[in-house]
């Protein structure tokens, strides 16, 4: 199949696209669907709930009080919201504290910097490290270097994110946050701080999870001005001294909860169609973009398909997932407590990017299910959004289940400034317009509703190879 | 004069423009200030010099480290700089340091709040104050408001500044600042927040001096993003409590300098054309548009000035003002030890509005000058630069001489961002344009030569009150 002719694969979707089969929708579904498109347009559902969630909870780290006060918002909202079921499934993981953070240069030119803990850091000793800088100007340089480049030293490495609307510049320049620390460590360095992966120019860093799988040493992001300042300075100086100083620590086990709330499909209440968004965020900002907008669209979205005059012929579960920043672990909980019903989730797509537009929507669905997409894409059209491919990611709670063979989609969201407020201070609900929120809402009405109510499967495959599963590449764009 | 008709006045301008009056520049003046604009327009030296001075000093709040770091930085460049002659002049001012700054949401919604002290501020006891908001959107509305209102509560004003590019939001909204502290203390509150005095919608408060010549109470800004969320807090609760803790506080004198640095005139040295900037900033940020680009730019100019095969007839005067920020402290002194040769000032500017291009070039002489303020005009339009009023401020630090009545002249920057990062973390060099810069040091280089070689005066009048001093107003735009 992963070899079939390009130009049958054309034929066989142009056939498809005009035959009246079961495996295709009626005319009555989009039609539907479209009225759901237009209502999600006119109405600014997400918009409140991201208020609601941000002004009453606001910053919601994994294992602290605003972790427990989402959870108990979520599922007030979802009753609120007449959800036809709520469920709160348990998520158990160890707690990471942030504690104190400071840091200046110490010499030749004495000035205070900004920073702010890696997610997982370790503490330094008290009164903190004081160290020469070792600067790299990429974690490829600090990995080349020689231990005596690095030992005694506190590593700087300087890469700066580029900016993209799909974000692609985040991948490259994230590998110095989540490994710096372990290669700092294994070449003797004392401490690592990292220019923040972000795009803009605020004084305020943007954390995020690193690496703890190997030995590391503790670990700082410089906002993008800081980092600036220590290149300029290691331009004219042939050593800078820096102090940084920690308190962050792990400590005790927290148990949270996904919450879950469903709109019970009429034919196939116990097959799923999946969206959502994670319920946790970063401590530093209000998690308005990262991520209360992709539970708030999700929230909306599947609220208007339970207003409608009949239910979907298949459930559409809106997942809140816990604790997706520190390392999946809503994710995982998940897939392992629904292991022996995997394929009964039909499809699914988590809004994880932010609150920007929709402007590509990708699917990773057999080939025989492409027709569908298709005719979901014309739907999706009006909203700006054009065809993509056929790999889709489908969001990082999903991955778990991605594995599994699950068939996924992407509604891909316009990410330009994204990275300019992710994982900082600066994610505040000023940063989301209202606008953007209703087309992510109509995008995802479209999408759960359909999908909901096609009668075919999208192709799950347990036990196959990610490779194996991803049909042949139908870029569009 | 104050009642001669325009018409009779737009005659003698007239007149002036084709006499070849001493009054008048050369045509040989004009040219070489031509060549000083295009030679300044091709160098990055302000530039250069705004890097050195964030770079290896930083910071440089009165009274700090940083501002005998800046001192010491700005006598070393105009040594290494060839100015004629460097003076250091003492002022004496009390110490403001800011402590510990801490707020948070504590009762309906419990979250932590970004604030910072305002300068001048007074510290909460131990613990912090926790106490109901009174909110008011306005100055005004808290002065209207009963003492009931207000009486033990925590003040919350909410006004936010308008973005204009001339910075003329700047004015009714900063009065929040500078003034509700001691009306809050006059109704019995027990502390104040504002939301900043700023453009933006970064989590960075803004601080700024506060009013201290009568009772205050404890003043602290609110990052925008901050104050958002409190109205919002308030709209669906009727009592909000906030815990705000300031460690602020008053302790001794400490005494910095003016640092001057002069191009002699070569028939007049003991006359001056005074540009300059001020040379302390506040502690957040960087202090590079607020004022090191100031400081930069103005001596960059008359560095260029005295780059050329002679001297110009008038001495240039650049000043580098110390404490503006916590009251002119800088200004005051100076015009106190040179009271008996305040009428040696022939004119003056201030750079210190940032660093944006110039695109106004006002005056404030008397009407038998105004020609040759046109003459200069004329050279500084090739800059996308317009002739302005004849009411020009002159900026902060020459207002002690302003009353005196000093001439001046403003050379208006575009200011449409200034207010995004004005007394800020976010005070930083990556938000100055080179460009920008060089432009601003071509247009104060024209300015300061061509007033140097004008054999007249600009209309220096001891004792006259400010009214007596405008002439007739000439708006051009």
């Amino acid at each position: 199949m992963l070899n079939t002719p390009r130009l049958l694969l054309v034929g066989l979707l142009s056939w498809y696209g005009h035959a009246s089969s079961v495996e295709l929708l009626s005319a009555e579904d989009l039609a539907r669907a479209t009225e759901l498109r237009e209502a999600a347009l006119e109405k600014n559902q997400a918009w409140d709930l991201l208020e609601s969630l941000t002004t009453e909870v606001g910053p919601r780290m994994a294992g602290t009080p605003g972790d427990a006060a989402g959870v108990a918002w979520a599922r007030a909202k979802f009753e609120a919201l007449g959800f036809d079921r709520v469920i709160t499934e348990p998520v158990t993981f160890p707690v990471w504290e942030r504690g104190t953070e400071a840091a200046e240069v110490v010499a030749p030119f004495p000035q205070p910097l900004t920073i702010t803990a890696l997610g997982g850091s370790r503490a330094t000793p008290e009164g903190g490290i004081t160290a020469e800088l070792a600067h790299f100007r990429s974690l490829a340089d600090l990995e080349a270097a020689s231990v005596e480049a690095v030992r005694g030293r506190l590593v700087f490495i300087s890469n700066r994110m580029e900016r993209f609307r799909d974000g692609s510049g985040y991948g490259p320049a994230v590998q110095a946050r989540s490994q710096g620390a372990i290669v700092a460590a294994a070449k003797g360095g004392v401490g690592i701080m990292i220019r923040s992966i972000g795009t803009d120019d605020d004084r305020l860093p943007h954390t995020g999870l690193m690496r703890l799988d190997q030995p590391t040493v503790p670990a700082a992001a410089l906002s993008n001005p800081d980092a600036d300042l220590l290149e300029r300075m290691l331009r004219r100086a042939d050593s800078v001294t820096v102090r940084m100083e920690l308190g962050s620590r792990w400590g005790g086990e927290y148990t949270s909860h996904n919450v879950i709330g469903d709109i019970l499909g009429r034919e196939a209440p116990d097959e799923f169609v999946v969206i959502g968004g994670h319920l946790d965020s970063w401590d530093l900002g209000t998690g308005a973009i990262d991520d209360g907008a992709g539970c708030a669209i999700t929230m909306a979205a599947a609220h208007l398909i339970g207003q409608m005059d009949t239910r979907p012929r298949r459930t559409i579960r809106v997942i809140l997932w816990a604790n997706e920043e520190q390392g999946l672990y809503g994710a995982r909980a998940y897939h392992q407590a629904h292991l022996t019903e995997l394929e009964k989730h039909i499809i699914g797509s988590e809004s994880d990017f932010g609150a920007g537009r929709i402007y590509r929507f990708s699917s990773r669905v057999k080939p025989e299910a492409l027709g569908v997409i298709d005719q979901i894409s014309q739907v999706l059209a009006p909203l700006g959004i054009v065809r993509g491919d056929n790999n889709a990611f489908g969001g990082p709670d999903l991955s778990p289940m991605r594995m599994s063979g699950m068939a996924l989609a992407s509604l891909y969201q316009d990410g330009t400034d994204y990275f300019d407020y992710h994982h900082t201070a600066n994610d505040t609900l000023d940063k989301v317009e209202p606008e953007a929120l209703s087309q992510n809402v109509a995008a995802y009405a479209v999408f759960a509703y359909l999908s909901a109510e096609y009668r075919g499967d999208f192709g799950f495959r347990l036990g196959l190879e990610p490779e194996q599963l991803m049909g042949p590449q139908t870029q569009r764009e």
